[in-house]
């Protein structure tokens, strides 16, 4: 049998030569391929299905939690939702090829700026098994060729998936070495992985907060992370208040566990007194837990809240809590944003032109929001359709990242026999 | 006297500071500033020629050789084409606040993607005490503090610069904090500086192959790397053999020692016994030796050719050399290309459409030329004005990099109350 490093190595190389012949494949070609692997999910379910059963029962007698369990788990109607979101890519525009700009320049040579993939995508993820079909999809949509590596706990489920979606796809006319799945689950597995910067451009892990970590530490190549998004909104003395209530409880509420959720409130020392009670009155509906500085803390108590501690600012709370503090200025509530955020989602609800052309200047996050939800950052919001996750890095991508941000480009410039003078 | 790491802390910590009241400044004042550093590096000739001349003394006394002298060297006249680079970056267009796009979502959501400043901006540079001016003025202009850390040669030169450079954009306007030299030549504050992701959003290396090896190796932020350029040029059977070699003299001989000068010639068998001798004779009025594959051999010899060792494929020459070699087909050469090249500018020379098509599709470079010299690979050349460099990554900027690769942008999201149901 192979070595872990032989696997991988072999993989990597046929992944490569596949990447050449997958970049010039044409758009019809791609989508055959995307529909192929949506019928291949929803008739192989069988199979499938029995080994995820696998993976279900080891989980189960290792003592996995339930939360964990049922993002493991497949049935009938997630493997079809999992072909829908194929489709979805399917139907998505192709960013190759698209040219970026053009133009002819004096001495005549045509200069365009192409769009293309970028080659190999490496994949680092855990758990949910549909990240093998929704990245696989994205990957093969977008021209490059993907190496999948997979949480041990989905492993059966996993290769059972890459070799539907590979046979399927290698039927509707990709070549099958442009999806490979690596079957060891070895831990140093990853690190040879993120040295590989010959054969893997670019690396996306997708998973916990110490995966991504690790990943963007000890890669050698570019790394496309989903960041942490500790997003903050500030209430200006001139704003709607009811607007206001309105927004902070879509904001927090509406789906609590997801990055662009609200995890701190600014409310300006002005309108507190009226504000934070409407919201908090709202908010417990819901059983927020609001974790309060001195001042907001004189106004709330009584409500679901409690002290502050230090740690409450600039923390993700991904569960319904808040942290609420009252300022004294747009540049106190600005100050507070440029030290505790993470780059992610900010906003300010306001009616004054001026705090609003502010915020959006001065708030240096990769989404700024003016009287509308951070839940909206997300990829099908923002009309990017499937999306490969949200960037709170500032080179290549910020905010959702959608197919382009799979790809790069090149310069093609046709001559007629200039030369430099 | 503070230590090392000290001095790179505090200074880091001013120009993060700086960078958001720099990223807020109109273009204007930035180019009111650029004039002003543009004027004092005329103004204090004297000091700056004074604090080079010890550099120059130094390195004399060290036994530097005489083309690194030269590249050290500053004299009034030097300083007077410094000052007119800064004139030209003032005279762009600034990057910072162009609308990439935008559109009304269809709930009313009014999204612009808007492009900003990376941060702050570290620079790591050898010899060539010119860097501190020119890479000051794109920072700048592009709305991006920059801490500069130069090589011990040139210390005295740099740092001279840097006080005239500072002072100059205080006095237009800009905060003196957005420009940090730093005073000391420690080998290990590189390395300090390029564990600082916090501090530092964007790493340049300029100077030769090893400072920007160490520096992609050990950098945790993103690194922006001018590449080594391994430019190949393949004369197809169809080819104008006047324009063949035309293109192929200007681009070996018009500036050999450059990353866009041509490496290696791939000519077709159809023609290489008519085309590689009125080449060969161009070149030899050059003196370029000719480094040859078997079969270009038998053609050359009694010129200035020799037999190709393995090491002359992907090779770099930098000189009046180049690799030769014949091939049977286009495949052939895109396959040599795709093993040997360095991603940079690649030409085929061709009156066939469908090789041009193919070559232009299928050759993966940053720069695929039809008809024309790899020479025209520059930011001057193709109208970004200055350059900062010559990508061969993948990521975030390809071929020449200009203001805007200088920048990332931002998501401005302006709503009236919406919520995500």
């Amino acid at each position: 049998m192979k070595s872990t490093s032989d696997e991988l190595k072999t993989k990597a190389q046929a992944a490569k030569a596949a990447s050449r012949e997958l970049a010039r494949l044409s758009t019809e070609v791609k989508n055959r391929a995307l529909v192929s692997i949506a019928e291949g999910l929803v008739a192989k379910e069988k199979q499938i299905i029995a080994a995820n059963r696998r993976d279900m029962d080891e989980a189960k007698a290792s003592g996995m939690d339930k939360a964990m369990l049922d993002r493991l788990m497949l049935n009938s109607e997630r493997l079809k939702s999992m072909a829908n979101d194929v489709r979805t890519v399917a139907a998505l525009p192709d960013p190759v090829g698209e040219t970026i700009e053009a133009r002819t320049l004096p001495n005549g040579l045509r200069l365009e700026r192409r769009r293309v993939p970028l080659g190999v995508i490496g994949v680092i993820f855990e758990s949910r098994p549909n990240v093998t079909s929704d990245i696989s999809a994205l990957c093969l949509k977008s021209g490059n060729a993907v190496i999948l590596r997979g949480g041990k706990e989905a492993l059966h489920s996993n290769s059972a998936l890459a070799k539907v979606i590979r046979e399927a796809a290698a039927a509707g006319g990709v070549p099958i070495d442009a999806i490979q799945f690596i079957e060891s689950t070895e831990r140093q597995l990853v690190s040879e992985m993120l040295k590989m910067k010959q054969a893997i451009d670019l690396i996306i892990p997708r998973g916990g907060e110490k995966l991504v970590a690790l990943v963007i530490e000890n890669a050698t190549m570019p790394v496309l992370a989903s960041g942490a998004g500790i997003c903050h909104m500030y209430i200006d003395p001139t704003a709607d208040l009811k607007m206001a209530t309105r927004i902070a409880y879509n904001a927090k509420v509406q789906r609590p566990t997801v990055c662009n959720a609200l995890d701190c409130l600014l409310v300006h020392s002005d309108i507190a007194n009226r504000c934070l009670p409407m919201i908090a009155k709202e908010w417990s509906k819901a059983k927020v837990e609001m974790h309060c500085d001195p001042r907001a803390m004189k106004i709330l108590k009584g409500v679901n809240a409690r002290r502050a501690t230090a740690a409450d600012w600039g923390r993700e709370f991904l569960a319904l809590v808040a942290a609420v503090k009252v300022v004294d200025s747009l540049d106190e509530a600005m100050e507070h944003i440029a030290r505790y955020s993470s780059g992610h989602s900010e906003a300010i609800i306001t009616e004054d032109y001026s705090a609003a052309k502010r915020f959006t200047d001065e708030v240096n996050s990769a989404c700024v929001y003016v009287n509308a939800s951070t839940r909206f950052t997300d990829g099908g919001q923002f009309g990017l359709g499937a999306e490969v996750g949200i960037s709170t890095q500032k080179f290549h991508a910020r905010g959702p990242m959608g197919l382009k941000e799979l790809t790069t480009y090149k310069w093609v410039i046709l001559g007629s026999g200039q030369v430099r003078p």
